[in-house]
């Protein structure tokens, strides 16, 4: 008997795996939506088609045939990119399209996954961004991608938003997550300020369980100091 | 000789044949970006393609090819569309994706022509909506579209955005606009709290002129009660 059932949206990158793979530590029943495989989990939910629709009824349809009528205790959308860039880059609107595609489409996604199989009081976790608080100006598409997964948040965080009874929809807020991508280009930064992946994997399963869980609808900054990591409800 | 030239995205809408028609009695060049041409307007900008890529290669193209090296005194993106829906509707994804492509497609190429076109201390405004300063449960993908093109509007507004020097980038936000959608789907509304269409092109003007103009990315409340319109900085 597993001690739940979790989806991860994104099992597959450098977040999502880590989830993947301290869920199972806890025994729980895990799913990984993505463009690949992850292994470590015990069923995959692959995303081959092309449009945000199509996405959706791709992956809908295979979850609803493997959880039937069983319910989910969380879904954890860690999927997400960066694309840097100005009103003044040829890429302006390639890195918004793209921003869009990989941070919005599937907490978008998550969402309806939320709404038809999350249990009463279970809960949703997005990923937002601390820097889309206020204005990216050297990261446009990327700011207002983000800003849109805040915004929705708070929607489904509302009165009505079509979310399971009692359940919390929120998002987390890095502001650098320790990934090996972010090592690899911000070599020379100062990693005491980065939050660890496991962090965040021990912090969701504490939520998953109901511990020091933020109220719904809420946006929750990650802040490392000293290698030290605390979660500041905005 | 032209009081100015000024461009219009959106400019076959309610809101966007309003200002074409306003600018053009103050005398201005006036051109018009849409699905469709506006006669009133000095010239036309058509959006055909498909892509976000595409309609900002087939807009920036043309707009270069009419413009040469004249600048713009000011660009108004009022294109946009409204949908409901919450978490549970089966529509949710297809919601997001026509809100996106209707708000923050043009919102995203209209700051591209900004970058490209818009003279020293020239004006972009772009259209933004008071109820995604909070969660929509009601309107997820209207929502968080609108809460994108408010996040980008702040970008624009910031440090080394890619805008020309002395330029101002700003979003309106409406309650309600009195346009005949409106009064068709919500006929029995107080229309005392609308916001007409009048009131915001002429604001658009004198913002344009430099009269009262708010300060580089400013969310811009438009507060109608009693047929009385302010406009109030967030």
């Amino acid at each position: 008997m597993a001690a739940g059932r979790v989806l991860v949206y994104g099992g597959k990158g450098a977040l999502g795996s880590t989830c993947v793979k301290f869920f199972k530590t806890k025994d729980y029943w895990v799913g990984s939506i993505g463009h690949s495989n992850n292994d470590d989990a015990d069923a995959n939910f692959l995303v081959t088609t092309g449009s945000l629709t199509d996405q959706e009824e791709e992956v809908t349809s295979q979850v609803a045939e493997t959880l039937g009528e069983l319910k989910l205790d969380a879904i954890f959308c860690v999927a997400g990119g960066w694309a840097g860039g100005n009103a003044a880059s040829k890429k302006l609107t390639e890195s918004a399209d793209t921003m869009w595609k990989q941070s919005v489409w599937p907490s978008v996604i998550a969402s309806r996954l939320a709404a038809l199989h999350l249990k009463n009081g279970g809960l949703l976790a997005l990923t937002g961004a601390q820097p889309s608080l206020a204005g990216t100006p050297g990261m446009i598409g990327y700011g207002l991608a983000k800003a849109a997964v805040h915004q929705l948040t708070q929607s489904l965080g509302g009165q009505k938003s079509g979310m399971p009874p009692d359940s919390v929809a929120l998002a987390i807020l890095p502001e650098t997550l320790d990934t090996p991508m972010n090592r690899k280009w911000m070599a020379k930064a100062d990693f005491s300020t980065w939050t660890s992946l496991e962090f965040v994997a021990e912090l969701f399963e504490k939520w998953t369980c109901g511990h020091d869980r933020p109220v719904n609808g809420s946006l929750v900054k990650l802040v490392t100091r000293d290698s030290q990591t605390q979660f500041v409800v905005v």
